[in-house]
């Protein structure tokens, strides 16, 4: 098949390889309708992760069930299905805890930029709709696979609630799902931290009742003249450096979250703010399984419309055109088809 | 009067300073009966926090009110209090929000190994007793000025819950009530991390229904098998080292939060295990006052005893002789009498 690899940092390829096959009971092959790349496919494009050269990159898709294991009871052969990024069985006592992505039987979506995609734990990890979507729908369902689940996690990590000021830190796909989930709890304000002019139009549209385009300490003292000196309720934090993170803690109000979701690189906690206001850290890898029902009912309901993050379609012969833009901030999000 | 001052690492004095007087009409001055020795007074006294020479120490106490300034109104000369270490207006967004230890009036017990004590904010920090305690309560009462509530707030932080497993890394003052206070709050086992037998007593005494006395990768490998693999629902982390802190995060189970008291020296979270599993951080300067009344009617309803940290009572002319036993273990407390 054709599937999208890494060779180098800004080494991106459409190779043939191997087809994934059923090795498992347990397992399903998904022919790959979308796919996209993440924000944080950007890491090893940009050689701040190590690259294992010729690996297949990309982990977020939907598609079409191509072949089921013995086991699977679920899904058959033409189910249209979301597949998570983190696969799970959906039964271990993390995966009840709520955190699938911890899950005993953990697997990763390793060709989501391709023409299949393996997922293990297929009836744990995948979530079906109810016949064929419309086209329309599809790039909302696709962002479930990973950027709406992961900027819901922010939020409820950061345990935004009704009535309260959510602040969001990042404008990429997951900072704007974030905003959309903090509107969606119900925070009565939802302050974007954004200083690209697209970006802030669709954090409006998801909900953020202010913008905040200045950064570093301007950024944060417009933030904290927007809470009038208090701070934010919640704060989520959608990119994974350090400035972020700093940012994120400077406009935390004393007792409050910040709900990380950004993998994290080069970090270094402000331990001592943390101790001395009490701004606790939560968050972590999204358990996407666990609110994939809630966000689908929420897709097709219209009540959310996430697929708007993808600015960019573009062809899966094209990927290596969808990497650059991304890197080079000309694109929010880049959904390819296979 | 006589105060308890540090002059340099290891030299702790009892030295004649002025007697605080009323400053401003919120101010309380207590007459100390009884004050004690925190975990945290090591720090400086072990050189390993700056030492200001000559400045006062000490900031636990409970003791009768000597004087109050005009705008007091909740107490009057003769009461007896408990004085929280960090003083609070009680009434300002913070403090609402149930952080009375990032009070916008802020102040701090500075001289509570002495004769006379100056509390700022004197009606929102206090709290009385219904007339003079029986002197077998007042070590108990001591305790809720800081270590009782301190314990307690890394319970509450770490979201001990009915029912639940908690680990106390830290065998303490703090660490003990930290684990009467998961017991309290009703967690099913709770398991305590202590070498010391003396400590080991007490912490079974306070609930502890298990006690790991390896620490290290043994230590965390015992904890492993005692949840079945699972790790611990809620961990208190009440020491503040980088030791401590990693076994907190490494028998804490994913998705579960370590809750921190202990002020943190040296200390490199594990960012790759919060993000990957899960794992939260909550917690800091614990905010006594929210937790006070709650306290204090459980230790006059004897539900509570936590004066059975304090194994050394001394005259406070000895503070000296105090802090080092403190410092060499063969004290968990030591309680002053001035």
């Amino acid at each position: 098949m054709r599937a999208t690899t890494i060779h180098a940092p800004r080494d991106i390829r459409l190779s043939e390889v191997a087809t994934p096959t059923i090795t498992a009971p347990t397992d399903a092959v998904v022919k790959v309708t979308a796919g996209c790349i993440c924000g944080s496919d950007l890491w090893p494009y940009r050689g701040e992760n190590d690259v294992e050269a010729g690996a297949t990159i990309g982990h977020e898709c939907v598609g079409v069930v191509e072949e089921v294991g013995s086991e699977v009871r679920s899904f058959r052969p033409g189910d249209f299905v979301i597949v998570p990024f983190c696969h799970c069985d959906n039964t271990c006592e993390h995966c009840r805890a709520g955190v699938q992505s911890a899950c005993r039987q953990q697997g990763f979506t390793a060709s989501g930029q391709a023409e299949y995609a393996l997922v293990t734990q297929a009836d744990g990890s995948m979530v079906k709709t109810d016949g064929m979507p419309d086209a329309s729908l599809v790039p909302s369902l696709l962002a479930l696979s990973d950027v709406m689940a992961t900027g819901w996690h922010a939020a409820v990590a950061a345990g935004v609630r009704e009535g309260g000021t959510a602040v969001v830190v990042g404008d990429g796909a997951v900072g704007l799902c974030g905003v959309l989930a903090a509107s969606q709890l119900g925070a009565e304000r939802v302050i974007a931290m954004s200083r690209h002019e697209p970006r802030q139009e669709i954090a409006r549209r998801f909900g953020a009742t202010d913008v905040v385009a200045a950064r570093g300490e301007e950024g944060e003292a417009a933030v904290a003249e927007l809470t009038g000196g208090v701070g934010a309720d919640a704060v989520l934090e959608c990119v994974g450096t350090d400035g972020a993170m700093r940012t994120a803690f400077a406009v935390a109000r004393p007792g409050s979250t910040v709900g990380f979701v950004g993998v994290p690189h080069g970090v270094e906690l402000p331990l001592r703010r943390m101790f001395g206001k009490n701004i606790g850290l939560a968050g972590g890898m999204a358990p996407v399984r666990r609110y994939l029902p809630d966000l689908l009912e929420r897709v097709v309901s219209g009540a959310i419309d996430p697929g708007l993050v993808f600015d960019l379609t573009l062809p899966l012969d094209d990927v290596a055109e969808g990497y650059r833009a991304m890197d080079e901030r000309r694109a929010i999000k880049v959904l390819l088809e296979p």
